[in-house]
């Protein structure tokens, strides 16, 4: 075998690659948007991997958080300087690139490129753009977006920071009034930064006009010493994302001029006077589009984690399946399987419908370019609630693929670890996942009344006016449509029933406020009904209607059915309550689970493979291509910087002591 | 409010405190086991904590390996020595002072105490026992127990190290004659350890006589350096564990005496004959003790994530509940609390459910020691299952807590993330929990066969006989008993339902392995039911039976059935596919739920207070009981060892030559 030149070492994994029943490079075409997407794919991924500016200089784990830094710094500002001396803009190239070269290093200039730029870009003037961009392009200006403080993060109108305009100087005073309102947080902030856009609550002629955004000079430029007023650094140790200077900035009657406001929509004109900007909604774009992007990046996390316990799992043999027989390939368990196979499907389902998100959001971005701002609702009401259930099923899995691995998931040598401490903030970040779940429920609470009046919905909400009477078509077959059908109909069934409630407690003498609160928790669980609908519809939407040869489609069509039966049996309650599904479908799905458990089990690692990442990508002693696992674990064992010596110098401080008097001589005989 | 001398800073707290309905000391007397029992905890605790040998230098997460190492083999040795000197060998008292001096801090003695020292003397010949244990006790000798390979691991009769006696010499000559037959993961293994209790295939005479035990001299004990023939070291770093150096092992050709075979049961006489044991479950034991103590160790650390996460929930304000109103606490969202307050309960359920499975350890013991076996396979049935159920829920229940922390619970400020990568291997080690859920199924398909037969079966398994036709009993008050009954009622059917398929899989013509491995993932979910229904009734009747004051007992009895209304509703599939719930009962169990939520709210922090953690355990800036959160996390930032210097050397290196003549001095005038 020899995708991409690659050798397969192992007997077992040789022979997983020989059986599957479809071509694994015409399912990574697939996956890539074409033969050429995955040609130019390998060729950046290649460039990064060859290149030995981006090697590390020893193992991610074993470095102190200095050296992560100082490493993540020196390769993403290579990086970039790479792709801008090569003309790369497009930003699947970028990211191809980037993951091939520092994959989970968290990137000390990532704010600055997704945040502090585009805003620039987005929301400064003709002359702020002029002034900064340019600057900030090359790197020379280096900026991030402070907005989360030490008390606050989810409710931004809850900031403290205040910006005071004073019309004698033409400045804004900046300053953190509060303990609580320190910026907390933001990425880069403590050491790397020179700028920051800082949000903070605008006043001016004596009144608060909410949060506005401000340029914000943080260090010298020449000496990079923290300015005058300006307290800041690093918070300390996370759980991942070492080579992250998340930092925390603390102003003390900081003055900026009147023209670091970034004033392309709102304005503060020189005597004060506020001019407000002409739609509110406007600066949702980069926030949207940062969610959108979780969406595919978590996949790609989860799908990682799949190709290191899947191979893994072909390798690792354990147990006799019957007495005195060899051990089997622990892929052979059924409960293995059942912890694997469905999570290759969601990193597919989930992949697809990342693709797709970002399909519609190109769509409304281009509306919103020329003026029309109708459907920024809409995108609004799925991006929120798709970036909570896409973040939250994917960071699961991950885990479950490392207890997939015993032991050895345990050990960084896996790479599961790193992937895992370093996917799981997307659950946090850009909207705290139970937020935006609450954020969508309110969109489709609002679509159920449209339904109560007979409006029409648009296409990914049509449903919620399903006819709820109608029963499971689910047969034998467990067919795609009768799936679809099925949680069409738990959803709808779950959104009427919050919206049910919440008019009941209204009508109790509850204010529709209080009994919104009374029924958050029903409205996620209806929100998570929805997003899980969606991503079953676009699964099976990209898969029916993809232009896939048989044998790659049968596989496909196998998988995306056991990623809608899983997921109905692992919420059978939500389809049978109100009796949906009579016990005999609930029958026919649970064995139909199993059925497709071991239809999947002779194409999983083929499936995996797809995925096309590079050893150097997963950076796993477990997922190698050429399964030679265990002289990787020993090599990575050897390798440890306990090892430099054999006998450590805390033997003689603590154990030696230890022997005393107590006679241990007299086992020198032994 | 001044439990333990404490003070209230933050003012939410202190409301939450004066206004609990309970007594929190009168709990937390009922969860230690009474008044002195808490006094004496107390004292232990204090002894550690105030004592400055066991205060570390620096914050644990930003220690290097080597530091974190060094730091706990200090610290561990010298609380030895000190529990030594002080005459403290009950093991709760251990516990007690060692969790309060170095909490999560993992010992590069553990398995020393708790696997070396138990095995020889409970495997160990009189004369073994008299030349080693008063070495190992005094820890002149420190050793290891050294059975999973690098290719083998919950198999173990399928490890491949050998130990082939030479009756010549009479000596065994140990050997790894495969890659995949190193030893590697055995605890303090690759740096500490000079002697391990070595796990190895007998040959004797030219036959192999399986698994046996082997003491094994590893390091010189003078020098300390690694012994000829013997190639060992570190096995690099893990998810956690820092401190712990996990190592590996390869034997080439090592001789051994005879008498270091750990011969008290198995023995080989001077010519090579092998004498067989007596009884083969005899080694049970010592594992079926780690099991029973994992039960109310993952307790312990879901109930300090518990503590931090509710407390900081009390402090943190977030969105204003009605607009223009204040910010409320996140502790009265709905959502916030139905993530949290099924933990609490869960914690207390564990918790109660490890001491009852200790007591019932202790009798059975009682009886093995003087000769009766009869209950070894009901306590290894029962221990296998619910060590696999209580560290799931548990490490998964921490992990909720941290998400439920937002933002600051990413931080290593928070705590939670060194409780959680110390208590997930928890789900791993001592039998991999899908494993151990397919030990304890084995004994659940055994029952069900009596059950068949009319055989009368102990009590914690005496429900798979009830009569399935018998509908839930649930009203509007949901009591205990209608609960219970419902879990009994589940789990019975599921027990039923897998046998049923395996049964009728033997009748299409399978074998009965073939039929077992068909049916596996079916016997995990029967075997969770089941564990989950003895923690259900555990808790129940802990509460029920016990002498608590009333207002103390109607909190407990509001937790107990939240502990089993949200098991129901995370499973409601299960409970109503048989038609065994009506519809109306499923609504009443979800507005129960709620009502519940509500219920518990006003003593949430005052039930994570009787958990009676100090400060110093919890190591939490957004734990502590003083509640002052956001100074904590200042301080915690500030002191970052990135903020050593304002401007790091990488600056130079890697930023200044990106201004280069970019013109950023254009910009010195703003």
């Amino acid at each position: 075998m020899a995708a991409r030149g690659r050798v397969t070492v192992n007997a077992d994994l040789a022979k997983e690659r020989t059986s599957a029943t479809f071509d694994v490079e015409n399912l990574t075409h697939f996956i890539d948007g074409g033969v050429a997407a995955t040609k130019r794919k390998r060729y950046l991924q290649d460039l990064a991997i060859n290149d030995p500016e981006l090697k590390n200089s020893k193992p991610w784990a074993v470095m102190t958080r200095k050296e992560q830094y100082e490493t993540a710094l020196r390769k993403h500002i290579y990086m970039a300087k790479r792709l801008e001396e090569m003309g790369i803009t497009d930003e699947r190239d970028k990211l191809n690139y980037k993951e091939a070269g520092a994959n989970h290093e968290s990137s000390p200039i990532g704010v600055h490129l997704s945040m502090f730029l585009p805003t620039l870009r987005k929301q400064g003037t003709e002359d702020q753009r002029k002034r900064y961009l340019p600057l900030a392009e090359k790197l020379a200006i280096i900026g991030t977006y402070a907005q989360t403080e030490l008390g606050h993060g989810t409710f931004v109108r809850g900031l403290e920071t205040t910006a005071t305009y004073d019309a004698k100087t033409r400045e804004f005073v900046l300053n953190s009034p509060t303990l609580t309102s320190m910026k907390y947080w933001p990425g880069h902030l403590g050491k790397t930064v020179n700028f920051c856009i800082v949000m903070a609550q605008l006043y001016t002629n004596g009144k608060c006009y909410g949060m506005h955004t401000f340029l914000l000079p943080l260090r010298d430029l020449s000496t990079h010493q923290s300015l005058p007023g300006i307290e800041l650094g690093d918070i300390g140790p996370k759980f991942g994302y070492g080579s992250n200077d998340n930092g925390y900035l603390i102003l003390n009657n900081v003055r900026i001029p009147r023209e670091n406001m970034l004033m392309r929509y709102a304005q503060v004109l020189e005597d004060g006077s506020y001019v407000k900007p002409a739609n509110a909604k406007i600066s949702y774009g980069t926030m949207t589009l940062i969610r959108v992007g979780i969406v595919t990046n978590v996949s790609r996390c989860l799908a990682q984690s799949c190709v290191i316990a899947v191979r893994y799992s072909a390798v690792r043999r354990q147990t006799e399946v019957s007495p005195g027989g060899p051990e089997a390939q622990i892929l052979d368990y059924q409960t293995q399987q059942h912890k694997l196979f469905p999570l290759i499907s969601t990193a597919f389902a989930i992949y697809l419908t990342g693709i797709e998100v970002y399909r519609i959001y190109n769509g409304v971005n281009n509306n919103v370019e020329q003026g029309n701002l109708d459907q920024i609702g809409e995108l609004h009401g799925l991006s929120a609630g798709l970036k909570a259930f896409t973040s939250s099923s994917c960071c699961l899995g991950i885990e479950v693929c490392r207890l997939a691995c015993g032991g050895h998931g345990y050990s960084q040598a896996s790479g599961l670890p790193k992937i895992y401490v370093n996917a799981i903030p997307n659950c946090t970040y850009e909207g705290e996942n139970t937020v935006l779940y609450l954020q969508t429920a309110r969109y489709l609470m609002k679509c159920f009344t449209k339904v109560q009046m007979g409006e029409k919905l648009p296409g990914f909400v049509s449903y919620l006016g399903t006819d709820l009477s109608i029963k499971s078509t689910i047969k034998s077959d467990v067919s795609l449509e009768s799936l679809l059908l099925a949680y069409e109909h738990r959803a709808a069934r779950m959104v009427k029933a919050a919206a049910m409630n919440i008019q009941g407690l209204v009508q109790e003498g509850f204010t529709q406020q209080e009994a919104w609160n009374k029924s958050t928790q029903q409205l996620v669980w209806a929100t998570m009904a929805h997003c899980h609908t969606y991503v079953v519809k676009t699964f099976t939407a990209r898969i029916t209607g993809s232009n896939l040869d048989d044998q790659t489609k049968k596989v496909m069509t196998a998988l995306c059915k056991l990623y809608g039966v899983h997921g109905m049996v692992e919420n059978l309650g939500d389809f049978i309550q109100d009796g949906f599904m009579n016990a005999s479908q609930v029958d026919t799905v649970t064995r139909k689970l199993m059925y497709l458990l071991a239809e999947i089990r002779p194409n999983a690692v083929a499936l995996v493979d797809a995925f096309d990442y590079p050893d150097q990508v997963l950076d796993s002693c477990l997922g190698r291509y050429d399964g030679d696992v265990y002289k990787a674990l020993y090599e990575y064992a050897k390798a440890s910087p306990l090892n430099n010596k054999d006998v450590l110098d805390s033997f003689n401080t603590y154990l030696r002591p230890l022997q005393g008097n107590t006679g241990t001589s007299s086992l020198a005989k032994l």
